[in-house]
């Protein structure tokens, strides 16, 4: 049977609520993508200051229903009120800092080289211009901010282009409060509101994907679900980029100083970080490596039998995530403490594990990747050089132990350094961001920011899907040679009249 | 039968000459890969300008053996020792404009966010590093500057990347002689020559793509081929980006304005153009536009008729040019003028058809393909009006008429301004480089160069294999948060040791 309508689900009692939304119908799929491609000419013409304009008038809108947005997001994702106000904050934030990017202009990438006149040498001018319509699949785990005005949308609309979202079926009706009033906002600003619109349903995503005018994907999700996407966007007959984020495990390593120095506080973050959102987040701190011995491990235990546990986003999740504990009790590996369990239908308990390094270095290929939820490997090591020989074997054949990751992070005080330093060069070829004494999740969204990495975090490790480098994504270069003033775009023009940031050869 | 061994061919005779060179063994391939690896440690960790010398000396070598090296390259390719000796030229002068690039640490894209003291606001620092050892597949066509030494190979040493050539079954010996100079160069220069390395045959280059330290793969050939080694990168168990170029049909547009005022200088630059190196040129101008009647037409005729054919290649090049040839006049176009034919085994003869408006548009699937060869296709337009409806639609749907392309040009006058204004933002979308009152064979090696475009002229419209931005294909960023000073390389530090460009959020 083909699903016709999906259904908002509570999770702390399992049950349906609210009207149905349907599923969007074959033909009205192809009609959204045609729409926002006619749509995305005017919008790819306007100057970036007005798409600046456009996008800050979206995120004030936002802003100013937040909570009647937050009131429905939080009935389908149980995540609080709280953390979905921050991350409302958060997407509006990100918005307004890439209306700031593009209004700068320096999302072109200009590089000029003036002709030599005389010479055969020509005159070529370099800029990036947008790609055309991106497709965006919503992440679960963040309704707001990898969502459907989230860094995907945000980051693709400020480089000129149309946005078609496919919508999670963690939080469809968010979705379409969202859409409502970020497309009402577009339409009072003075656009087509269609350059943002969306689509339900699971057979909707892999039409999306496959339509011949979308040229660009972003997806953040399962690494299941996003090769699937993957594998349809690259066997197109005219291939399009994906950037896919799919998450990681994040590697810890706490060094002998810092486990000595600071066990408590280590052990007291460690549990915060992993059981935040109840564990829902792709820097999710699955693997730690601790020193063996020391009391670090006691304090690991006393700090996540005091967490608590809470719903999953989806039942489907929930069961993952009771599969997967039922698989590692198999694996030899042994549960140092489990948290509180609470109550609500798809509510989960936190639990952390422990193996020898001998035991993980033997057992990595199933102890090494992503449970997606509030559980996590401690690693107990002899000492710095055991540690550094089985994180680098196979390092340069592409068969190590770890995996690509968003980020690793390490612990040190001083008298580590020189153990930092020789873990450094392994952990940069592994992840995406390195954190220094401090936890992985809570994503700054800065211009620095880089959340991507080495597969299977991501698909394509040249990208980032937080930061103003995001917007790299959904942008392709022209070169312009030995064209006359008059027909320059007003940005490649002599004397640089919109004070573009430029580099050059001569 | 496996082969064991490739040989070269004489084009001018088709036969077979010189030493055999011995087809890479699969565990020869597996060492030759694991060896780059290796060796791409030190190679990544050395000073940029240290990388910079290294990639001096090789252009040095390279250019002190440029007459042995064109005698080989001659007698496999028959390209002629002066376009030979220019792109010996080219190559190297692209070697140093990379060499120079990085030793002024340009292509790091360096982003600095610095902390908040008594803030919750990290301080995150964010580079490009090397993305590991590379695959570059040489191109027929270019025996330097898209092959061993090409702008592919140039722009991963430079990024920090170790490279492993796939050598051409056109010119197996210029890959050796020039891998045996570079690599001399390379060890004489301190570096351990395993940076770069070749391996031959057909199976050696399906084995490279799927190798598991393989991180990045760069192509330059035929559309079909690179499909097959996309498709193998993208299937592998974790997929590596791969950037192919597989050339295009480079659409020129000739202006009614600049058809009456330069009839003669069009078609003599246009016949030039297109039998330049017998047609073997991915920015060969295989569809030209212009308008119905007028001396044009006539003195195209005149100009192709007094061109010269030559070889091809290989014979295998030559026979599908052939099959081409017999395809087209079937396909309802009609001959306008055929050059001269040449001697030699695997000579072709220059030729030009033409076909209305009307006729392209109702047959384009088969018309606005590639020809490989000095062969082209005049389409006669009645106005431009008629032109601009025919080159817009389906434009939107993804459906239209001209597919992407390395190159599009505009022929004008200032009278034709206005019309030339009306089809740029058509050229825009399907060309990655727009050329006015000039022909797109002859590509400048400048940093604001462009060498790319939408499918089928690349898989990557954001990416280029010519200019300075080629090395971002081999870098990814990292991002460093909250590291202290000692720990951080030198490019991050604060106060910038090494004043490398940088850009900032505050």
């Amino acid at each position: 049977m083909t699903e016709t309508s999906l259904r908002s689900y509570d999770p702390r009692t399992g049950q349906a609520f609210g009207a149905s939304i349907p599923v969007t119908p074959e033909d009205e799929g192809d009609r959204i993508v045609l729409r926002a491609a006619a749509a995305g000419e005017g919008w790819a013409a306007a100057p970036h200051t007005e798409r600046g304009r456009a996008l800050r008038a979206i995120a004030d809108a936002i802003d100013a229903d937040t909570q009647t947005l937050v009131g429905v997001a939080d009935a389908e994702t149980a995540l609080g009120v709280p953390r979905l106000s921050g991350e409302v904050a958060r997407t509006t934030g990100q918005l307004r800092m890439f209306a700031d990017f593009v209004s700068q202009h320096r999302h072109l990438d200009m590089i000029i080289d003036e002709g030599e006149p005389g010479s055969a040498r020509p005159d070529v001018r370099r800029m990036l211009i947008p790609i055309g319509p991106v497709a965006v699949y919503a992440a679960s785990n963040f309704p707001f901010a990898f969502s459907t005005l989230g860094g995907d949308t945000a980051s693709a609309l400020a480089a000129g282009c149309p946005v078609v979202v496919k919508a999670h079926e963690a939080h469809p009706a968010t979705t379409a409060a969202t859409l409502a009033v970020a497309r009402a906002a577009l339409r009072d600003a003075g656009f087509d509101p269609d350059v943002l619109n969306a689509v339900y349903g699971f057979e909707s995503g892999k039409q999306l994907i496959q339509h011949a005018a979308v040229k660009a994907a972003g997806f953040t999700g399962s690494l299941a679900g996003g090769r699937a996407l993957f594998n349809l966007a690259t066997q197109r007959p005219a291939p399009i980029p994906f950037f896919g984020e799919f998450g990681s495990v994040n590697p810890v390593i706490v060094l002998p100083g810092a486990a000595a120095d600071n066990a408590a506080g280590i052990a007291d973050g460690y549990a915060q970080s992993l059981t935040l959102g109840t564990g829902q987040f792709c820097t999710n701190p699955g693997l730690m490596f601790i020193p063996e011995g020391g009391a670090l491990i006691s304090e690991i235990e006393r700090a996540i039998s005091a967490s608590a546990g809470g719903p999953m986003l989806t039942d489907r999740m929930r069961q993952a995530y009771g599969s997967n504990m039922h698989d590692r009790e198999r694996e030899g590996v042994y549960t140092v403490a489990t948290g509180t369990a609470q109550a609500g239908a798809w509510s989960v308990t936190p639990r952390v594990w422990t193996a020898s390094l001998q035991d993980f270095a033997a057992g990595h290929e199933r102890l090494a990747s992503e449970v997606f939820g509030p559980a996590g490997l401690i690693v107990g090591y002899p000492d710095v050089d055991a540690l550094h020989a089985v994180l680098s074997g196979g390092v340069l054949e592409g068969t190590g132990v770890l995996e690509g990751s968003l980020t690793a992070t390490i612990h040190a005080v001083e008298a580590d350094y020189p153990a930092a330093a020789r873990l450094l060069p392994l952990l940069r070829a592994r992840a995406g961001r390195l954190i220094f004494n401090g936890w992985p999740t809570g994503v700054a969204v800065v211009w620095a920011m880089h959340h991507g990495g080495p597969w299977p975090a991501t698909n394509s490790a040249a990208h980032t899907s937080v930061g103003v480098r995001a917007i790299d994504r959904w942008l392709v270069p022209v070169a312009f040679q030995n064209w006359p003033e008059d027909l320059l775009p007003a940005e490649l023009r002599r004397g640089n009249p919109l004070e573009v940031p430029r580099i050059s050869q001569s």
